[in-house]
């Protein structure tokens, strides 16, 4: 396994590949591994030959009072994880190379941006769309594959890459889930212990409604407050959303006649924390 | 010479002659064509081996109350200018192929927008950042060649793909003027006959800075104060903005101790028209 730290380097090998007709997959992460970016490793390798990973905490997708300086950071047990799962290279660039000083070029994709989880981060979204971008440019890949726990990021960048063109395949991996079914993020780390025993509950709204649902509950109201009333049993969570919208556009929708995510934004403690799951 | 209008097949083109190693030039235009759009495309030639003429008016570059509905085309005229001058495809994609109902992305590079043209034209230079990332993912170009005419958009293009790793050397050519010394212009057709003939003190304003400058003086303000004389002998002539800017970054500079750029707009009647020299 190879690690690659300068763009260009990253530019060069990928376009290496391409002229070798190597096929190529870009798992893009954060870093700090767990089960849930592991399955999108696996997921890659059945769509590709090479697998490139990048590993790069994004500052452009943080607001000001958010995580960055404290995201985790695991880089040598993410490398050797990287390493067992079977992925080639490793591209880990500098925040100064990505972004230097001069740097003036942002991606938005303006609708998908400004709900859900776009109310309470305005900018998130544009960083996470310009870093794709650049990623994608810079990788060349194939085939990339997002995870469904970011489910309107996964929507943003299949937006993106049809309207900027690019010729890459989005593949999505599956929320992966602890025993208890709290989705596997990287920030559950922040979870105090007590927290970590409450967080649960999210999942358990979610697989309430969607039983509901698939006993012929249509309305949206109705199935948000399922999620709700299991919410409001803990007073230390604060809700910042729970909301259907359409499961391809994320528009808003008054009845469920087509696929939809029911998605949710809550704060334990001092932690933000997302899930969703979708209604077919 | 080939005529493409759908993006896939577009792509497609691009592709297969990339993959046969030929040197692809791009020479974005929205038609119209003068001399300066041919002697883009002669440099076009002198760096590459298949170049391709996109020719799209591209209504994400125009404000409300701009000239999107009355821009001048001359597809028939354009096409055999293209073909005389040795042009291998002409790109000539429908608006409702590169912008669908549900098309929402943009790029915008920040603080150069807003300067010089951008503070008139609020949402232009990301309608043209948008469109030129659109064409350089679909036409795949080694090279791209720009005029210096629009100086502004020029500057704004090397920064995007500086920003977004387009593997795409950027070309300029020389702004072409026409005996009098007016800027070509597709936007020339607007002015009326007496118009027409006010129009040269754009460029006689310019030179008489540039000659200024040759000569030792090196203060911006007493520059454009120079050009503003020249302007202000035509009571016709709405004054937009003389400035001098950093000719590589556009900020502003209160002494030429680097080479910047001379930038004008005024408004002629009912035609807006842009000029400028570079001052080394």
């Amino acid at each position: 396994m190879e690690i690659i730290t300068s763009p260009q380097a990253m530019l060069r090998h990928a376009s290496q590949h391409r002229e070798n007709k190597t096929r190529i997959a870009l798992v893009p992460t954060m870093g700090a591994l767990h089960e849930g970016h592991c399955s999108l490793i696996t997921i890659a390798k059945e769509h590709a030959d090479h697998i490139i990973l990048s590993l790069f905490v994004n500052p452009l997708q943080f607001g000001a009072n958010e995580d960055f300086e404290t995201y985790p950071q695991t880089h040598t047990t993410d490398i050797a994880q990287a390493k067992t799962h079977g992925v080639d290279v490793i591209f880990m660039p500098n925040t100064h190379d990505l972004y230097p000083e001069n740097h003036q070029t942002t991606v938005t994709v303006n609708t998908i941006e400004n709900v859900l989880c776009g109310k309470s981060r305005p900018n998130h979204f544009s960083g996470v769309a310009t870093i794709v971008a650049k990623l994608f440019q810079l990788t060349r890949p194939h085939v990339a594959v997002f995870g469904e726990k970011d489910y309107q990021q996964l929507v943003l960048i299949k937006r993106m890459v049809l309207d900027l063109h690019f010729p890459i395949e989005i593949k999505s991996g599956a929320i992966i889930r602890h025993d208890d079914g709290l989705a596997q993020s990287s920030r559950n780390t922040y979870l105090s212990t007590q927290e970590r025993t409450i967080a649960p509950c999210i999942y358990q709204g979610l697989s309430a409604a969607q039983h509901q649902h698939q006993q012929g509950e249509t309305d949206p109201h109705r199935l948000c407050t399922t999620v709700q009333q299991h919410l409001d049993k803990h007073p230390s969570i604060a809700i910042e959303y729970i909301e259907i919208r359409d499961a391809e556009t994320l528009e808003t929708v008054t009845a469920l006649t087509k696929p939809a995510v029911l998605a949710v934004a809550i704060v334990l403690g001092k932690t933000r924390l997302i899930d969703n799951i979708v209604l077919k």
